[in-house]
């Protein structure tokens, strides 16, 4: 069993990311829900070697992805689905671990709302942090960036 | 598939309930961990009816649940372990439903530690609302009354 050194704290954090991208709520939905799709900008880019990525989007599925960055320690995302309103709304806790030692537990809301001619996402994530190293500052400026791929791969594959 | 009616906004919530019991870590975790211990002080009350109660205690397992109260419509509870640290840690996430409708998805984390002679037990959920009836106030009253009952099953059963 893995999770943090024994008499360490945790820490509790909840942030918002929001972006309006120049498509309709199917298509960011369709980012989420396509194997493919979510595994471009979610998984891929430069100095990441992806080891597995599955993902299996209904409620009650489960996501997994295995991967380094450059040189670093192999690290693991295991996410389960625990509700999906199609082209609206997607609620899933995600374990983070480096090497086997779970880092944090998240529990993260994407809505999905038609907003002019574009669509706004809301990432509201409320994570717990294990190892001392987070407190979410890192977290949020991480899903930032993620984001900002999607935006790219809505871009690129409309 | 369950879920909010469509344009319904999501609420967001987190709170803690902190307790103090008068036995060892380790009797409070076992509280958590044996399912016969668990479904006295979580699933059973005056009341309540319990249709089903499964509970498998390790990280990746789940715990499903399906209860009445009164003459209330059926509901139901379904979780999943995603962190155990023995005698210290719980985290899961829980996903609350009515009939067929999921209403909420939390994310909670149990932390018990030795204080005195007793055990300090800090109960935090971060959670999501979909159903437009809570915004946290509610299920923070029941996660009291939750603990108190684990009050008397220690008590009982120390």
């Amino acid at each position: 069993m893995g999770g943090s050194p024994i008499g360490s704290a945790v820490v509790h954090s909840t942030f918002s990311v929001e972006r309006t991208y120049p498509t309709t709520p199917a298509r960011v939905f369709d980012a989420f829900a396509d194997p493919a799709r979510k595994r471009r900008w979610f998984a891929e880019g430069e100095g990441w070697s992806i080891d597995e990525f599955v993902l299996d989007f209904r409620v009650g599925g489960s996501e997994r992805s295995r991967f380094r960055f450059q040189d670093g320690p192999p690290a693991g995302n295991d996410t389960v689905f625990l509700d999906i309103v199609p082209d609206r709304r997607i609620v899933f806790a995600y374990t983070m671990m480096v090497r086997d030692a779970r880092i944090s537990v998240s529990l993260a809301t994407v809505e999905i709302v038609a907003r002019g001619d574009g669509t706004h996402l809301t990432y509201t994530e409320q994570g717990v942090f294990f190892d001392g190293t987070d407190d979410g500052t890192n977290r949020e400026t991480g899903c930032g960036e993620m984001l900002a791929k999607l935006d790219e791969e809505l871009a690129h594959h409309p």
